[in-house]
């Protein structure tokens, strides 16, 4: 598994067919601040802009001093995570706050060197990259929208947008005075947390959504896909069958059409949420079931098996039944730059280590070899990871002088198993919502949504309320 | 005053005539560790050594996790901090911790590109010369000492090496336990300090510590410097009383001829120690009070006025009666790189406003123009300051989030100005020192101690030692 999960589901979220910006519920003005290339030397005075989104129609007129909510924008254009945050504006409203979506560097319209940014034979260009530069942008934008002013800013992000939050609180405490840093999986890093971990909460999340045939056929589909592909008029088979838009002809091609299989199971359990909804791709509420449910008797034979695999995937890939095909290369949509953006991130700082054992998950058995993977990085973009940066920088599990983050993990939620679900110290909160899936409960509130999720966000609600009348 | 006057200590410390490292009372290996150039990018893979020294014969063998005392190396010379901060050996013995003291780079022998690294024609040369590329190099350093085991890890430093030291327990709180920040003036930065506080505590200093006369006749005698100087002969008369090693000839040899008596007043308060010291220049005990000895009567005339101050000022320049002439070029030892560092950092990221008042204080009065400065700056180095960098990244006042920081400060010590006096929370502690010095604390035991300072460490050694018992 050579790109880090949290990635694919950037590339996907933005595949054709997907219509991510839909639904346009809230309205903001789209800015541009200026930051320097690079915070950290005095190599040269390079600079360039990032956009951030800004709405203070919450605010109080009379109130020079309202607070900022202020989402630490991860990977993606921040448009879209604005439209898919829907808490931050709800909680925003009524604590009349300022709301501010900032946008991380290298991705959306934050391209340091524009439509050349990703220009692999310039290595100077991926220099800046990291997350420490992103964090500066971020005090910068802070700082420059306090004005010299005193305000209580609290800093908001799911996923990697949430581990940014809560990295940001952990170095920046005089700049964010909190950060909800909703599922995001600070210890999905080397030597912190296994690296099944992932696979395996996908897989009970599949094993329990309908009936437990669903994995048991899943786990049996990999075999029956080598088996059918294994003659060319197999190949043409499931090309048709699983109306793939580039046609299966190679090893390879099987390689990633079955790397995408899994790549979807992934972003399924995190999509799990329950209703209709757009996040990743267009979906059907609780997708999981719904896939599952074509899987729900043991198939007779590989024949049967492939065919209601088709079916099963259809509900992620075609739910709109206007796809024109399954684009397992993620080649389509060249003109976004995101899938780029966390390859890149994968190949410097997010080292995030995926294995999978095929005897207790419904994976294939793979394993983690950082010296490949290191290789792969250098031939894609002359990176050498550095896997150890983010554990030497933000402590790994030795959280204890941690303050003011909530981290809030949904146990339906792959990603909860590199979340912090133990509180280091009584100033920082742990919220686990047994139902969730990925951030749901940053998402508006929803008439589906279950009860752990309503009570998690009053939580959030509350403790983000004291925090800011501490202030 | 163009460079902070943090600096000048040093270029003056390693002048001819004075023998810093006379006083071999510490043992220890040197060893060298190889960090990269910079931390923050991934541009190159550069690499350089810096030294560390290391002794571990404290440590009680049969105990595998003995704690690391580990000095966060300041500007200059890692040998000479060592033989200087005898309390960290002293509390080591006690706890039988292992101690390191890590070099900074650009300092001593640690230099990124040897004999070129100051080649200012090089601006590459310098561009990494910074705090946070520092830290970074402690953190990765601490995590090669641990070799993978828990340990408690203890910061500490003085002066420079105590700011180091507070910021690298902000910023890196899984690394280090707690830091002892001895006279840190952490913020003598801009907007947090009135700009004048350094010199108005050492106009104090010297109007007490004999009698106010003192300071009363050095504030007239830059007045009579001036009339003298007015005249070729005059200059002459001034060259030949204080033993100039340049011939007073211009107006630029006078206005450094002053400004150099202006930072011996202030190196004077910071080394005013109990006893003879030679850690900034070889000195008597009570160096102020010896001095303003011979300044104790008010001169009646510019003549007598001259001639007292020559008196006076060889307590300072030549107080072993061997230094062959008063080197107020600071011209004399090229060889020492020391200046060139402190110099750069000030016109990087160091930027620490000074200025003065002649209506109350002994100094001149002078302002603080930022523009002037990095106007300077860039001439000289090709840098552009950035006054804002730390406070913007370490917080300013606002260190509410700060924990297990022991910040001392003598009230003798014009660094104190810049100090933290007042406890952001219970687990931040301030310790003053009434007749204290520059982090006097610091320093070996010495029967000659006042018992404020005997107070200081017992304190320190009690609240190391639950750091390290609650570990």
């Amino acid at each position: 598994m050579f790109a880090a999960l949290c990635c694919v589901l950037l590339v996907l979220a933005f595949a054709p067919g997907s219509k991510v910006l839909a639904e346009e519920k809230f309205q903001y003005a789209i800015k541009e601040f200026t930051v320097p290339l690079d915070h950290y030397s005095f190599l040269s005075n390079t600079s360039f802009n990032i956009r951030y989104l800004y709405n203070d129609s919450y605010v109080d007129k009379t109130n020079p001093d309202a607070p900022i909510f202020f989402y630490t924008g991860n990977e993606g254009d921040i448009e879209w995570f604005a439209q898919n945050s829907g808490f931050v504006w709800e909680l925003a409203a009524k604590e009349h706050a300022v709301v501010v979506f900032a946008e991380h560097r290298y991705y959306g319209k934050s391209l340091p060197y524009g439509s050349d940014t990703f220009n692999t034979s310039k290595p100077e260009h991926l220099a800046y990259f990291t997350v420490e530069q992103t964090l500066e942008d971020y005090a910068m934008l802070i700082t420059f929208l306090r004005n010299g002013r005193e305000l209580p800013v609290v800093a908001f992000g799911g996923s990697y947008g949430g581990m940014l939050a809560a990295w940001f609180r952990m170095k920046y405490p005089h700049i964010v005075i909190g950060a909800l840093a909703a599922s995001a999986p600070i210890l999905q890093f080397p030597g912190l947390t296994p690296c099944e971990i992932f696979n395996r909460i996908t897989t009970s999340v599949f094993e329990t959504a309908y009936n437990a045939n669903c994995s048991a056929n899943i786990g049996k589909s990999w075999k029956a896909f080598e088996t059918l592909a294994s003659t060319d008029a197999g190949k043409l088979q499931l090309t048709d069958k699983f109306h793939l838009c580039d046609p299966l002809k190679t090893a390879d091609d099987l390689k990633a059409f079955l790397d995408y299989l899994e790549e979807v199971y992934g972003n399924l359990a995190m999509a799990n949420y329950p209703y209709n909804s757009s996040f990743l791709a267009p979906l059907p509420a609780y997708p999981v079931r719904q896939l599952c449910y074509y899987l729900k008797d043991l198939a007779a034979n590989e024949t049967e098996l492939i065919n209601s695999m088709a079916s099963a995937l259809a509900v992620y890939t075609n739910y709109t039944g206007t796809t024109p095909c399954m684009d397992y290369k993620n080649t389509r949509d060249t003109a976004n730059f995101d899938d780029h953006g966390w390859n890149i991130q994968s190949c410097n700082q997010m080292v995030m280590p995926f294995c999978a054992n095929s005897s207790d998950t419904m994976y294939r058995t793979s394993t983690w070899n950082l010296k490949e993977y290191s290789d792969k990085c250098f031939k894609k973009f002359q990176l050498t990871p550095k896997p150890y940066d983010i554990v030497l920088r933000y402590g790994g599990r030795n959280l204890e002088a941690a303050s003011n983050i909530i981290f809030s993990n949904g146990l339906l939620d792959p990603w909860s198993g590199g979340g912090v679900l133990q509180a280091p110290n009584s100033e920082v909160h742990v919220i686990i919502l047994p139902e969730g899936a990925h951030h749901l409960d940053l998402r508006s509130s929803h008439s589906a949504d279950p009860p752990s999720v309503k009570d998690a966000r009053e939580k959030e609600a509350a403790i983000i309320k004291q925090w800011i009348e501490k202030f």
